[in-house]
C-alpha cells in the first residue's frame, strides 16, 4: 500500500516538519503524538502506515531540505537531534523535489507539474499519489467563467489564458495526473465546479480546506458547548499573533480576509447565529512558528446575567499541522484505493472550512471520521 | 403534568435564583437562556414545562425568600426589576417552605421531612415531587455498615443511631415519601448501596452528582479535543476563586477535597491517563457569586514540541446552576412519570461526577441525553 | 476658589459620569475612589475641591443629562441609586448646557462658543473656567499654514476659511474667552504652534493629550520594569475590544490610527527602542462601556531564554476617565490661579501622549506631579 | 578588584546558570541581558565587572557542574551551544567546589565551611569573598534564645548545641571568615539579631531576602499603580505553578508558608491595606524550570464600579535569578570594598522581602539603588 505524497510548498515549515516527522516515526525515533490516525478508535488495516509514505514535491524556493530542517531545529520547532540523525533520509527525499515551473502558459505549467507527479509515481513505484497543498495562502481570485465549467476551463487553458489561481492549477495538474488532492490552506484549490468535474472524470477523491490546527480547533468544541447549554454568545473576538513565512503572508489584506472568514465560520454554523466580533491576524516576526491566539467570549446566562470566558493558545503551528498532513495523506490515499471519487466531506474533522454540508462541531466530525474509517474496510 | 420541586437548601442562592427564574419564565418576563431542556433538539411533550413546576423546600436558615432575592438583585446575580415584579409570587412560594427539623434521632428527622414532602404534594395537588439537594457541600462521611445494606440501615435508624450524612438523610426521606431525588452537590446524597436499594423499592429514579456549571464544563469539551487529536496532556492545573456561602464552605479542607476530586475526574476519564496538576478552590469573599476559574494545560505535540493553553472563566455560579436545577427537576419528573426506577446515568450531561459507567466527554453525554428524552415518548 | 468646568461633549458617557460623580461626592453619597488628587501625597489647599466645581458645556446631541445618566445606570457604569438621588442636581447642570453652534464660518462658531463660555462664567460667578475636551476622537487633520502661526490663523479665520479641526477650534474659543484647556482625547486640540502662542497671549495654561485610563496605564509601569531589569522586550502586541460611542468611532481607520500611535508611544519612550507589535482597537458593540484589553509581551532574559507575559484588563472606561477629568479640572484650575501659562508637562501622569519632553514611566510622572502640586503653594 | 563568589547550593540550577552565564559573558559569547548592573544608569567603576568574578561554593549533591549544565541545556534553560563551548571553564570552577560538611556539631561544620571559604580566597587570590545562598528554601526555624544574642549564640555552639537553621549557619561561617553574605532565598539566613551583631563585628555587609524574579516583581509595579490612581484593590489572588527541585520543596507546607508570606507582603506595604486573597504555590513537575504564575486583581473604581485585571507570567526561574545573583555579588562586593558594614537596605530592588524600613514599590527601590551605586564612588 505504498503511497506517494507530493507536497506543494515542499520546502516550507509544514512540509519539512511533516517529512522529518514521518522519517523519525519510521525510524522509531519519535512517538506518533498528534497523529489522529493513530488514535485507537481509528486504527485500520485499510489505511497506509506512516512507513508506507514516500515523499516528493515542488517549491518556488531552493533551500535544501536539510538546511530548512536545521533552521527548524534551531527554532525549537523540531528536535535538533532528529535532524542530526536523519540527514541521509532527508537527502533521499531531496532527490524527489522539483522546482516550480516558471514561464509559459498555465497549460504548459500544468503539463510540467503533471509530468513531474507521474514521473515521481513511476520512479518510486508507489501505488498512487496524494498531492497536498501546504504552500502559502493566496488572495481570493477574480471570478472567471472557466471556474464553473470544465470544458470552458479546458478551452481557456488551450487558448493560452491564465484563468486559475496557483492552488487550483496544482489541483488541475494533480487530477490530470490521476492523483488525489488535499488543500491544507484556505486558498481556492479544488473548490471550483470545473475542478470538481475534473476530479470525478479522473476518478480521484479530494479534501479540504484549511487545516484546523489551533484556535479554530478550540472554537469547534467551545461553540457547541455554549449551544448545548443554551447560553447566548454575544460576542466572540480573537487575535492571532504569528511570525514565520505564513504570518507575513497572512498579514496582507487579501489572504488575511480569506483566513479570517474561514476562522469565524464555525461560530455561525454551530451556534445557529452570528455573534459580534472578528478574528484578527497580526504578523509578529519575532514569534516565529510559535503562534499565540487569544479569544474573548462574552455571553449571557440565566435571566440575562453577563459572563465571560477568555483563552490563550500558545501553539507551534508547523508541529500542529504536520501530523495532520500525514493523516490526510494516509486517509485520502486509502479513500482513493477504496474507489472514492470527488469530495470527502467525512474529513471535516481536519478542516476549518470543510467541504460540503457537514457538522462544524468537533465531536460530530469525529463520529463522521470514525464511520468513514470503518467504511474503508480492510 | 404538574410537578413539585422540593428544594433542600431552599433559601440559598441557587434555590432562590431557580425559583425566581421559574416565576419570571412563567410570567413571560425572561427568556429561557441557559435552560438545556429548551434546546430545539430536546423539546418534548413528555417533559413538564417550567410553568408546571410548583416549589417548596426547607432550609436551616429563615431569611425570607424575598429578602434573599433582593440581596441577589443588589449583587447583580438576578435583575432587580424581576425581584420587584415578582414579590407576590415569591410570597406564595414562601408558604411552602419549612424549617429543617432539629433535635431528635435521624429516624425522627427523616420522618418529619418525609411528612413535609407528602404534605406539600397533597396541599399543592402536584402529580409527583422531585427533591433537589442544593444545600452546602459536606465532607466525606465516615464509613458505616448501614451504608451498604438497606436492612442494616433501617435497623440502625430504628435503634436510634445517626449513620447518615445530612444529604443522604434527605435522599432517604425523599424515597420513603415516594419522591425522586437529584443531588446537585458533591455530597454523598443517594450514592450509597442502601439508598439505591431503597429507591428501587420505592419505584423512584434519582440523579447526580455535582452540577457541572463552569470550569468542569469547559474541561469536558477540551479534554476530549486533546484526546481526539492525540496530543499528550502533561499537566492540567486550575484555581477556582469564589466567594459566597458556598465559597466559604468549599475552602474548608473536607469539602474542598471532595470538590477537587470531582473536578479532576473528567480528565482521567476522557484522556485515559491522569495528567499532573490539581484543581484548587480558594475562598475570596469579595468575589461573591462571581467565580473566576483559571486553568493551565501544558501538552506536547508532534515530535515532542511543548505547547500551552490557558483559559479564564468568569461566571456567575447561581445563574449557571439555576437553569440546570429546573432542567433536572423537569427531566427527573418526566422519568418518574415514565416509570424509570433507580439511577439515571443518561443525565451525565449535567454532572461533574455522574452516576454509572458513562462517557465523560460533553458531546457523548449530549447524545445520551437526546436519546433519553426521545425515549420518554410523549 | 469656585471653578467652572466647561465640557466639550457634555452629554457623553465620560462627561455625564464626571458630573454625576462630582455631585455624588459633594452630597457625600460616594467615596472619591479613583480621584488622584485625593491621594494623601497630593492633597493641597491650593487645589479647588470637587465641591468647588460648577459644570457647563456643549454637545452636538440633545439627550437630557438625566436620561443619559439613567442609561449609564442601567448599563452598570454608575449606580442607579445615585441617578435616582441626584435628579434635581443634574437638572441644575442641564441649565448650563448649550448646543454646539452649527452653520457659519469657523470664526463665527468660535465667537459663539467663546461667548457661551464667558456667559457661563458670568452667570455662575466662578473665578475661572477650565474647558475640557471629552468629545469623540477625530482623524488627524490635513496640514494648513495657519496651524503654525497665530497671525496666519487669525487671518485665515477672518477670511472665512475653516483651517482648524473641531477640537482645535474649541481650544481657540477657550483661549479667546480667557479659559484654560484640557485635551482628554487624542485629537489635535491645543497641539498647534498657533494655539500655543494664543494661550500664552491669553495668559492661560493647557494640558493634554489623551487620558491614560487603562491598558496604557499598565504599560507605563510594566515597560519601565522590563527596562530596569535589563530584559529585552521583543514584541508587545495588544487588542482593545470596546463598545459604546467611543468604540464605534475609534474603529474608523482615521481615529484608530491616531489612538494606536498614542498607545504604543510609551514603549519606545521607556524602553529606548521599539519592540515589534501593534495595538489594535476593535469595536464590539455588545461590550458597551466595559472594555477588555489584552496584551502579549514576549521578551528574552539571561543567555537569550524566551519568556512571555500576558495581561487582560477589564475596565469600565467612563468610570476610569471621569475621576481624572475632575482631577484635571481641579489641577489646571489651580495652575491658572497660580499664574501658570502655556503647556503643563507636569501633568504627564494623566496622559497617554503627554506634552513636552517628559518621562513616560508612571513613577517618574508621579514624582513630577507631586512636585507640581507642592509648587502650587496654598 | 577580583571578587570571589562562594555559592551555597553551588550545583543547583540557579548557581549553575549564574556560573555558566558569567563564563559566557567573559568569553564574549552572550549579551548581559537581565543584568541590572549593566543598565546605563547603574554602570560604575566602583563595581567589579562580571569578568572579575571567581566562583566556588559547596553543595550536598555531587553532580558535576558540567553534567548539570548539560541538563539545563537540554531543558532549554541555557543554550546548549554555550555548555558545549565552555566545558573547560566549567571544569576549572569544579576545582573550587566542596561538599557540604556532614556530621559533627554546628560549631564544627561552621569551622569547616569558614576554612573552605578562606582557603578559596587564598587559593584564588581574590580581594574578598561574597557568600550567596541559592540553596533550597527552609521552613521557619523554632525560636531559640541564641538567635537574639551573639554571646548566647557562641556559647550554645561551643556547648555542642545546634541552634541555627542551615542558611543561618552559612551566614555565620561567612561572617567568621570575613566574607559578606547575600540571602537569595526566603530562608532565615542572616536575619537574626545575633548574626547582625556578628556581621558588624566582622566589618562586613549583608543583603537579602528572597530574590524578586517574577510574579512579585510584577506586583511591585502594579500595586503602586493602583495606589497612585487611588483605585481600591479588593482582592489579589495568585497561583504559582512550578516544577524543578525548588518547586518540589516549595510545595511542602513549611517552605510554602514562608514563600507565600514573602510574596503577599508587597501588597500591604505599597497599598497601605491588605486586600483579600492569597498566593498559592503548586508543584507541577512537568513544568520544570519554566514557571507560570497567574494573578487576578479585583478592584473598584469611581462610584464603586467593579473591574478586574489578570496577568500570566511564563518565566524561566533560573534564567531570571542568575543575572541577579551576579548583580548582587558585584554590588555587595563593591559595598564591602567601600567599607559598608551590616545590612544593605538599598538593595531592596532585588528582593521580595527586603531588609529594613524601605519602600516596596519597584520605582522607589530603583532610585535607592541608583543613589547607592553613585555613592560607592570609584
Amino acid at each position: 500500500m505504498s503511497t506517494g505524497v507530493w507536497l506543494v510548498g515542499a520546502r516550507g515549515s509544514v512540509a519539512t516538519t511533516s517529512v522529518l516527522g514521518a522519517l523519525a516515526l519510521r525510524a522509531g525515533l519519535a512517538a506518533p503524538t498528534g497523529c489522529v490516525t493513530e488514535h485507537p478508535e481509528l486504527r485500520s488495516a485499510a489505511v497506509p502506515q506512516v512507513g508506507d509514505l514516500v515523499f516528493g514535491g515542488h517549491d518556488i524556493v531552493a533551500t535544501p531540505l536539510l538546511k530548512k530542517a536545521e533552521a527548524l531545529g534551531e527554532a525549537g520547532v523540531v528536535p535538533a537531534r532528529l535532524v542530526a540523525a536523519l540527514g541521509e533520509e532527508l537527502a533521499a527525499v531531496e532527490e524527489h523535489l522539483r522546482p516550480v515551473p516558471v514561464g509559459g502558459t498555465q497549460a504548459e505549467i500544468a503539463a510540467t507539474v503533471a509530468a513531474d507527479i507521474a514521473a515521481f509515481r513511476d520512479r518510486t513505484g508507489v501505488d498512487r499519489v496524494v498531492v497536498v497543498n501546504v504552500s502559502t495562502t493566496e488572495s481570493l481570485p477574480a471570478p472567471h467563467p472557466a471556474h464553473s465549467d470544465v470544458d470552458t476551463l479546458r478551452a481557456a487553458l488551450a487558448g493560452g489564458e491564465d484563468p486559475l489561481p496557483y492552488s487550483s492549477l496544482s489541483a488541475y495538474a494533480a487530477f490530470t495526473a490521476g492523483a488525489s488532492y488535499v488543500d491544507f490552506t484556505p486558498s481556492t484549490g479544488a473548490r471550483l465546479p470545473a475542478l470538481d468535474a475534473l476530479a470525478r472524470d479522473a476518478g480521484v477523491p479530494y479534501a479540504g480546506h484549511d487545516g484546523k490546527t489551533g484556535e479554530t480547533l478550540v472554537k469547534s468544541v467551545l461553540a457547541p458547548m455554549f449551544a448545548q447549554r443554551n447560553l447566548a454568545v454575544r460576542s466572540w473576538s480573537g487575535l492571532n499573533l504569528l511570525g514565520g513565512g505564513d504570518g507575513a503572508n497572512l498579514a496582507a489584506p487579501g489572504p488575511n480576509a480569506a483566513k479570517s472568514a474561514s476562522k469565524q465560520r464555525v461560530l455561525a454554523e454551530t451556534l445557529g447565529y452570528e455573534p459580534q466580533g472578528n478574528t484578527r491576524i497580526e504578523y509578529v516576526d519575532d514569534l516565529g512558528d510559535f503562534k499565540t491566539a487569544w479569544d474573548l467570549v462574552s455571553f449571557t446566562g440565566f435571566l440575562g446575567v453577563r459572563m465571560r470566558m477568555e483563552f490563550s493558545w500558545h501553539g507551534c503551528d508547523s508541529a500542529l499541522a504536520a501530523p495532520l498532513v500525514l493523516d490526510l495523506a494516509r486517509l485520502v490515499g486509502a479513500a482513493h484505493r477504496a474507489g472514492r471519487v470527488g469530495p470527502l466531506p467525512e474529513l471535516a474533522f481536519f478542516f476549518k472550512d470543510p467541504i460540503g454540508d457537514v457538522p462544524h462541531g468537533l465531536s460530530e466530525q469525529w463520529h463522521l471520521l470514525r464511520e468513514f474509517v470503518a467504511g474503508l474496510g480492510a
